[in-house]
């Protein structure tokens, strides 16, 4: 009979939470014993889709006082409101922000460390752990031991870092992922804002994340302000004028920003 | 015996003409008798590469009389120096360029139209054109016709776009593409710059590709300025203010715009 090695707690049924919670529902050596949420609406959803459904509480008082490790995937401002209210607990409390140094959890408990999985989590999403970095910290290098044995058992691709270094990526993900994204939302509404259909931008989409992952943003960059074309920056800027001018500044820093990089 | 059923002219051995000429190549239908290039070299070496070779030159007095399409595949600030110096010729002149307005063409060559491929075009990528969408414009609805048809050959996926919605189509893919990779560039600066290694990005850019084709960008957005978390915001500004103090209006203005976006 194979027993688990370590019993965990879960705070946080949200995105974050919810593909942790069915990670752990599938290492064989991790034992999910409770979420909590203070929605007990979602976090009794989300044990309910677990092969071994843990226990669930919307309650902090009834958070049990013996698991091994307590994760807490909550938003960064509900992180010290639940820190401060939970129950005095043995265990190890690891925290999941990309943003918030260990510092600020470790007047709460003292053993405590950070597990942030370098990943965009959408409920919807299929996630393959196998592929998601994760970055660990601890208060000592025995707890960051026992942190690092935790990630590895989620991935494969574990890392150290300070928390300095940890919002450093954290910042550099927001470029990569949140502002990438938030331009295609642009470029597909300027394209519905005159009637075209925005659908047709995505096999340029396509090719230019496949190109990209293949040869290195650096070398992949084109466009106007890689080629120095000034005519069709002011041409865009024009029209930019005519149909969305509050676009102006942004189009203009990202194309300074491109010709800064290239000594253009 | 297949009888090719227009003859082309390609003028360009650049980024864009090589991967049209490749594809010209490959249609039985279509026969490029002709590459001019400025540059000797790099029409003769592209040439070269091609099943059914064409002829090579670097003059312009020597471009053929009598094909029936000639495609100028130029960046746009040489395409009025090569059009002045053209010869007469019959057939029908078309450019490639996304921000170039026909009427720019016309007075060159009265039979003249768009043909614009939506995609980035980079030497080393191999493209399925089956995937790529191609606008078109013309002087007449008769040309027009002519032109959809060339452009047929080339891709299923045809459309008519008039100058100001084809400059619109550039100005959003400039959005999606190049300010979309350059994001990715300064993501990867950052972490090098820290000594991190950024290859760790790719699991995350990757994610951020299939999630944003499998939902639309508008509903995949995640982040800091998504979820109106100004502490991680304010951190990520102070640590911008030490470590790259010249990204801090690009960081501000794509923050505000997905705060202008959702109504945050």
């Amino acid at each position: 009979m194979s027993v688990a090695k370590y019993r965990l707690v879960l705070l946080g049924a949200g995105q974050v939470g919810s593909h942790l919670a069915h990670r752990i529902d599938e290492c064989p050596e991790l034992e999910l014993v409770q979420i909590y949420s203070r929605k007990f609406a979602s976090v009794q959803a989300l044990a309910e889709t677990l092969s071994r459904e843990p226990s669930s509480t919307d309650s902090l008082g009834e958070v049990v006082y013996d698991a091994d490790y307590y994760v807490f995937a909550l938003s960064d401002s509900a992180l010290t409101t639940v820190w401060a209210q939970m129950p005095k607990t043995r265990g190890i409390w690891l925290h999941t922000a990309g943003s918030v140094p260990l510092s600020a959890m470790q007047p709460y408990h003292g053993s405590s460390g950070v597990l942030y999985p370098l990943q965009t989590f959408s409920r919807s999403r299929c996630l393959d752990w196998t592929k998601i970095p994760i970055y660990t910290e601890a208060t000592s290098p025995e707890l960051l031991g026992n942190v690092m044995s935790l990630a590895s058992m989620l991935s494969p691709n574990v890392h150290h870092a300070s928390s300095e270094e940890r919002q450093l990526i954290h910042l550099s993900a927001v470029f990569v992922c949140n502002f990438a994204n938030h331009l295609w939302a642009l470029g597909e509404e300027l394209m519905m804002q005159q009637g075209l259909d925005p659908k047709t931008l995505q096999p340029l989409i396509e090719e230019t994340c496949a190109k990209m992952l293949a040869m290195s943003p650096r070398e992949a960059q084109t466009g106007p302000a890689r080629r120095g074309d000034r005519m069709t920056i002011e041409r865009h800027l024009d029209l930019l004028r005519e149909v969305r001018a509050d676009l102006i500044p942004l189009y203009t820093e990202l194309s300074d920003s491109i010709q800064r990089m290239y000594n253009i």
